[in-house]
């Protein structure tokens, strides 16, 4: 058998395909969502927004919500996200459901903005 | 109908969901394999290695080629990754089938090293 921590994460790695699915805590230990995708800089390479989903059924009507990656901490011991947000502050959040944003500078700056990293 | 465009992909960034599968290719426009997933440094946010894979039917048997993520240059009309390499020195690189790599320092090396990106 291989070990899943050599194929999927290290301390300092972790696989895109592991990052999507991973559950989404906040610092209380509630359950926020879980990560649908992030979206990544293709030119730096870089992590932008991970999309929290949470709500619906096998991802129909599920409401989501883009945050700034930086606000994401891995914790290995859960194998999940905590991030440093109440529910009542991630349910006023920008979020779509079915139409998707345009990604651009001023949907980056409302994102950002709203959780103060503007 | 939701425009794909605007789920997946802008100029500037792209959904991790839709970079797992994207075909590679060479400048020569070889189909060199596709990506499988890609490796993340979980502090910094920023995508280290594309894993591209090739060869095997369905995932099985198939060999497992990283390479260091700043190679890739995302072609917009092909919808594809273009890197600057040839099959041959591909063949030669870092790669595994099974047994997967700890993606340590010494292994970073190896493979950055080989690519001339030491």
């Amino acid at each position: 058998m291989t070990d899943p921590i050599a194929i999927d994460e290290t301390e300092r790695l972790i696989a895109s395909d592991k990052v999507e699915g991973t559950r989404v805590y906040n610092r209380e230990g509630d359950k926020l969502g879980s990560v649908m995708n992030f979206m990544v800089n293709k030119r730096s390479g870089k992590a932008e927004y991970a999309v929290l989903e949470f709500g619906g059924i096998f991802g129909i009507g599920s409401e989501h919500y883009p945050i700034p990656w930086e606000m994401l901490d891995y914790d290995q011991e859960t194998g999940g996200y905590v991030v440093d947000l109440d529910k009542e502050k991630l349910e006023g959040a920008p979020s779509y459901r079915d139409k998707r944003p345009r990604w651009d500078d001023i949907y980056g700056q409302q994102v950002f903005g709203y959780y103060g990293l503007g």
